[in-house]
């Protein structure tokens, strides 16, 4: 008889596990349906265990909305090089995939930071700032216009914040109804709304 | 000896009044801050006959936030005559000067509604709705370019209703830290880019 050899997996290996595992989970569930039971379940592991590693629901939740952040972060990373606006898309698809792929849980992150959770608001408006942030960076934007960046002043920071909202709120609403608006026509309007905004900020 | 003649109001009167006062207190008080023990204080009368007006605390509320959400579609009504980018002027700046006067209670409301109060949620659905619809209408609409009305295409729907989380988020940060950017300048950003992204819609 043969055994599969089981890997063994360092303590911080098992815990990015478990928090890939958490996010997979979230695609189809709110956050109030990613309980400890159902982690513990889905692992084959005990919920002791998981209190070991995470400590408490909502530590655990943070964790996994916390690496689900890094995940959005890092698969809507512009190219580096290209048409600015074409890099732009690229990023843009990126988020919109993202969050077709992981609706259930992204509308509940949405919704616990707007409403008062103070833990995952941070998590989300940090997240939020990286993404804002690339608009403003020089190495690897999302340069508007000729190859432009877009100015680093208050009113540019504001309207991008709005865009970013507007963006967030597009996605959302269509996802719910997309009749009449197909997913490539959605795109063409998140990308070319940034541009069309920028113009209109005082300064530009 | 002479006595004030005391004004008797009628129940819907009386109703109507502490509703107003609920309001008033809401400007600078969230929701949660708004019981039914301060509004007796503040009205002089007794909890029991509070509850009996209003049934609960959440009815309170929903009956406050409906009273309120009125106020709002009444204050921004555009005029009907004039240029279509100065009606919506008028009536985008009525609404940024609603949300500072009504701050602390509109913060609220945003957080009860996005954090999943669905009575209040609705409220805030039909008068956004409400807001958005005008942009549609013939007769009094927020009409954008050279006179003309918005189609009413699914495409347009989305980017208005876009545009309208843009504008919420931009006055909520703008109140937050306005530093760079004048009242003004906040105006002319919200009502230039109705036209702005309108024009990125599909068919427009």
């Amino acid at each position: 008889m043969t055994t599969t050899p089981r890997t063994r997996l360092s303590p911080e290996e098992r815990r990015e596990q478990l928090l890939d595992l958490g996010i997979r989970l979230l695609a189809t569930r709110s956050l109030d349906e990613l309980t400890i039971d159902l982690l513990a379940e889905e692992a084959g592991i005990s919920r002791g265990l998981l209190y070991h590693y995470f400590g408490s629901k909502q530590a655990f939740h943070e964790a996994v909305v916390r690496h689900a952040a890094e995940d959005l972060i890092a698969q809507t990373l512009p190219p580096t090089d290209g048409d600015p606006l074409a890099r732009l898309l690229r990023s843009v698809t990126a988020y919109v995939d993202y969050v077709i792929a992981n609706h259930e849980g992204y509308v509940s992150l949405v919704k616990a930071a707007a409403g008062g959770n103070e833990s995952l608001r941070a998590i989300y408006e940090d997240a939020r700032s990286v993404l804002n942030g690339r608009i403003f960076r020089e190495d690897a934007p999302h340069v508007v216009g000729a190859g432009e960046i877009v100015p680093d002043t208050p009113a540019h920071r504001l309207v991008v914040r709005g865009w970013s909202a507007m963006v967030e709120e597009l996605v959302l609403s269509w996802i719910e109804d997309p009749s009449g608006v197909s997913r490539e026509q959605l795109i063409g309007i998140l990308t070319a709304s940034l541009p069309a905004v920028i113009e209109v900020a005082p300064g530009a």
